[in-house]
């Protein structure tokens, strides 16, 4: 359980030279997920932080907000033959008074919108399960400068990235730039989710004043989880989607991306960014 | 219905120098996939090709194999107020004798499996459900050179790229480096779908000679539909997972990552590489 990284045997072809050698991959492995003893969803992710996957994953889909609605997170022992524990299936437990709702492949695919399936549909729902809106108060502001900065220090934190090459990486900022928490999954959404559950088991949820920074693009699916996480500003080093912006302007997510040396574009929430006035002409 | 990409406003900021304009990012639209009526699965993805990516779904969870399997596709009305059809929800039905196996969440929790949940579940959920084994006869043999040159034939093909930053692309080519088909979505599992859906389409599967080359990372989900659809070559611009390179030295599938300029890294397969001989000194 919970290796970051596997060796396999690998051939190396450099400008036609060949070599044979040991490398260092990213581990891969499902993860079976249960919400009070009951299968919920499977997800490949990279073994490590389980608990914390389990638990963000969790407050995504709305279920969990805090440490005191969790009351316990366990492996299960797998159904193997010698009745061995895999260490690839959770059982989240909530507390008594947690109301549960009926996760199911049908509540997500949201027959009863009023628009059929569609983005908006996509936009209402993370509105209807939300805990908390994205509340700063007062609002968070961020310097370019400091952002500019930010992609450096998560590839400095990255433990794994340079040995394998396979993993997204996400990370919480303070609004002065201090690095809060770092993960890394070959699953990107799994690298935030386990920053969110992390967040959860400290009761440090909603994470109304951090900056969440994806090392990738910027989906939908990632734009959800920091609304639903109370994120206020989700910076990626990519392209955001059309509808990631959508959901960014209609919540208050201040979203910005192509974070790439000192340029960036901002879609979204431009009112958290402290923009440099430029200096006037002679 | 169909547009690749949408236009936001932006606020880009280079070296400290902020403008206003609208910018082409990618579309991202939720996908319902019914299979003969009933809800199966709702994947994020840039609309268009819909029915390729539906039908290239069910290749990849085993239920279609030829084109005479599949009897129809259609977009299902929305359930809006005024009827109209958002054409975000698709409908497979196939041909009367199709087993249609039950996909369900619990069928994927792999309960059943004698080794609980664990990579090796994953793997051998591929081998029971692949309709062909990997078998190229005589074998695909590829040189490195033509390996290497199919990045920038991807990339030159690409079409949306450019433009947004936000897609991922998948090609297939032909043994001689022939571009067979390049597709683009914003989830890099739909862009394999589609290539695999449209050639259940035209009745070509199994790829039994062709190279599926992935822009991105090689996951093992990535592996498996390339195993699914029987093709013999996998390659990435960038890492595999540990996962994914068990799955292709178990099937045989040749998996080359890491292809950048003249560099390539093979894990699996290697048989089907030409490697050229150095010369022998002087």
């Amino acid at each position: 359980m919970g290796r970051v990284t596997e060796r396999r045997k690998v051939i190396r072809i450099r400008d036609g030279a060949v070599s044979t050698r040991p490398d260092t991959l990213v581990a891969e492995e499902p993860l079976e997920i249960r919400l009070n003893g009951r299968p919920l969803a499977i997800t490949m992710r990279t073994p490590g932080d389980d608990f914390a996957l389990a638990a963000g994953f969790l407050v995504s889909e709305g279920v969990l907000g805090t440490a005191a609605e969790l009351r316990n997170i366990v492996y299960c022992a797998g159904a193997t033959a010698d009745g061995s524990n895999t260490y690839n299936v959770v059982d989240v437990q909530t507390a008594p008074d947690v109301a549960v709702p009926d996760i199911t492949l049908e509540r997500n695919v949201y027959t009863s919108s009023s628009c059929g399936l569609c983005g908006k549909a996509s936009l209402d729902a993370v509105r209807t399960t939300a805990r908390w809106p994205v509340a700063d108060t007062p609002p968070v502001r961020v310097g370019t400068e400091l952002l500019a900065s930010l992609p450096d220090r998560l590839r400095a934190a990255q433990r794994v990235f340079d040995r394998t090459g396979g993993l997204h990486a996400a990370a919480l900022f303070a609004e002065d730039g201090e690095l809060l928490d770092v993960r890394e999954d070959v699953g990107r959404h799994n690298a935030v989710d386990k920053l969110v559950g992390r967040a959860l088991q400290s009761d440090g949820l909603p994470l109304s004043r951090a900056i969440l920074l994806v090392s990738g693009r910027a989906s939908f699916e990632l734009a959800q989880k920091a609304v639903m996480a109370g994120v206020p500003v989700l910076a990626a080093v990519s392209a955001p989607s059309s509808l990631a912006v959508d959901l960014a302007q209609e919540t208050g997510l201040t979203l910005v991306g192509f974070l790439r040396g000192s340029s960036m574009n901002v879609y979204a929430g431009e009112d958290r960014i402290a923009l440099r006035t430029a200096a006037a002409p002679g």
